[in-house]
């Protein structure tokens, strides 16, 4: 037996106005005035200035503009570098990004691909990664994704949705400020709240589930149904509970796996672009069999928040198509371990993954 | 307002058995084979080589085994720093501490005094530390005090007790296998089983207390509860369950800080030499106006082990002694302000302290 040795992000500073101290805690890690540092930010807050005046800029610094419309691709990340090399005189301070699991993704693949060759795609993987990345730091604006501490950064590459697994990816510095949470739409912050509901179902159903992410996944677990389920919190309360639910499910995880809705979210998205958040909220919806009390919880917790899902999203899928997402699906081989067990191919089958897909 | 910018331990690797990995993580960290790794072990483990016999020593590497039966002291870790510098062709590869919450004090504060100049008393206090420390790793072998995560060493020097709180005293690696807690005496279990509860109370009810803390504080909170107070767990389950409580109180208190029980144990213990488990339990014994219902459950918790306490240990202490106990004690500002809030002063007096010492 051999147990993984994880990295944990090497600090964290959480408060409301925590933002504030951005340039206080940069400041010691800018290499020169050549060497600026670079911000990754959602493009939707280009709208909200009591954000993005507080953005510390100095010499060369710049903020980069990215959509989060789609899922972060690997030749998105490529652009990005080869626009990074191009446009600074020096290799860059740092890497900062702003905004949910896309940016964070972005951020960390582009601190990684900044100190190692080739194309991103050949990096898509487990333990692939030579050089350390150069500093990088999350900031999460919505919660439920767990990038803030993951070491993975998931991108869709030409021939897969995979992340880029290892020991460098992981943020060097994590700003939890429950504030910057405050204009997310009331359906984007359902679907990434179910994100982390879902990892805590995941990994404590699952075959992998040791001591140390069933108590990250126990509490995460209570924290949103305490959110999603009850009326006993503030606004403010159930923003900073949620961004601390959103790291202890990315703890329970990293030790142990995701399971079916994952998987099976992975291979919506890929075949139809369908963002992370909300697919994982679509099949985590028809999935008695593998979860039945925890879908019977999101089920109660999609009608008290008035959340409609899309419905019939397969049916006019190709069979091509539809192959694809189920070879997407079952490839990722980890995942249906643990939901199922060591013998998951006995029950879980291309035809059993079709009638899913095709009820969704 | 300003939060604090928290440093993690780097890397974690939690199982049962995953201290068969220490040579495997161990060795990407030797510097050459003039540079050896000091084990720094407590000296209760000489009769039980089911451990030291799976210590990997190679080259110059070494075994230092220290008694815990007195709280470390700076002139200790003068002592062994000296030792190291003279016995060693250079500078080690690493420390690695092996024990309970004194080993895991030991092997931060002499990680740290290697690369920097003068004695270890000057060290005593808030981020006075200039200079990276030397690679350390933390195996806990009883868990409870939260030491694998703190970054602090809670050190007794000439003229206080008190921590070498840094950016640089967080271990570099901790290693948390469950199985080593398995020949810890019931006494010590339950003492520091409490120190753990006890960081748990004091956080929940402080002051400082944050969504984050109180994340930490309530999972490892219940856990306690289950493990001294009900029946539930298998003996396994117990020791894998107590030492992530152990993890998560700790996480609680970096965040926040502890309260009237530790102040007082501190005093307890710079006079009489009360070990630091022991002195929180002698202390919140007696805390039914501070702390009501977790008193309550820490009598139902004793009573339910059959652990009793030591009584009258402060009645025959001269003015002299009491004096000095109750001045330690009040030196602790923050642990006051946490506990009690910004006008503390007002009702803990020098007179209160010594009324509730004479009851102990």
């Amino acid at each position: 037996m051999s147990y993984k040795n994880f990295p944990m992000v090497s600090k964290v500073i959480f408060g409301r106005g925590s933002f504030n101290q951005l340039g206080e805690i940069l400041s010691p890690n800018r290499l020169n005035m050549n060497a600026p540092f670079i911000y990754i930010v959602d493009d939707v807050f280009k709208s909200y200035p009591w954000l993005t005046s507080r953005i510390p800029l100095a010499y060369d610094d710049r903020i980069i503009y990215e959509s989060a419309n789609e899922e972060p691709k690997t030749s998105q990340v490529d652009k990005l570098v080869e626009d990074i090399i191009l446009g600074c005189k020096e290799r860059p301070s740092g890497i900062i990004g702003i905004g949910g699991g896309s940016m964070l993704d972005l951020a960390k693949a582009v601190s990684i691909m900044l100190t190692n060759d080739g194309e991103t795609k050949d990096y898509q993987g487990w333990d692939i990664v030579k050089n350390k990345g150069i500093y990088h730091v999350g900031i999460p604006t919505i919660s439920g994704t767990g990038a803030e501490v993951s070491r993975t950064t998931v991108l869709t590459g030409p021939s897969k949705k995979l992340g880029i697994n290892s020991d460098y990816t992981p943020f060097d510095q994590v700003i939890l400020d429950p504030e910057l949470t405050k204009n997310v739409p009331k359906d984007q912050w359902f679907y990434t709240g179910m994100d982390c509901f879902i990892h805590c179902v995941e990994s404590l159903n699952g075959t992998y589930l040791n001591a140390f992410s069933k108590s990250y996944g126990d509490m995460a677990y209570e924290q949103c149904k305490a959110i999603f389920l009850e009326d006993n919190l503030t606004q403010e309360e159930t923003q900073d509970q949620l961004m601390m639910a959103s790291w202890h499910g990315g703890m329970s995880i990293v030790y142990s796996q995701v399971g079916v809705a994952h998987a099976m979210s992975y291979g919506l998205s890929y075949v139809l672009g369908t963002k992370h958040g909300i697919g994982n909220c679509i099949v985590f919806d028809h999935l008695e069999e593998f979860y039945p009390k925890d879908v019977k919880l999101f089920k109660a917790m999609k009608s008290k928040h008035d959340i409609e899902l899309p419905t019939g999203i397969c049916a006019d899928l190709s069979d091509k198509d539809l192959d694809t997402m189920i070879s997407i699906a079952l490839s990722l081989e980890p995942l249906w371990e643990n939901a199922i067990g060591k013998n998951w191919k006995k029950s879980i089958t291309p035809k059993k993954l079709k009638e899913l897909y095709l009820k969704m």
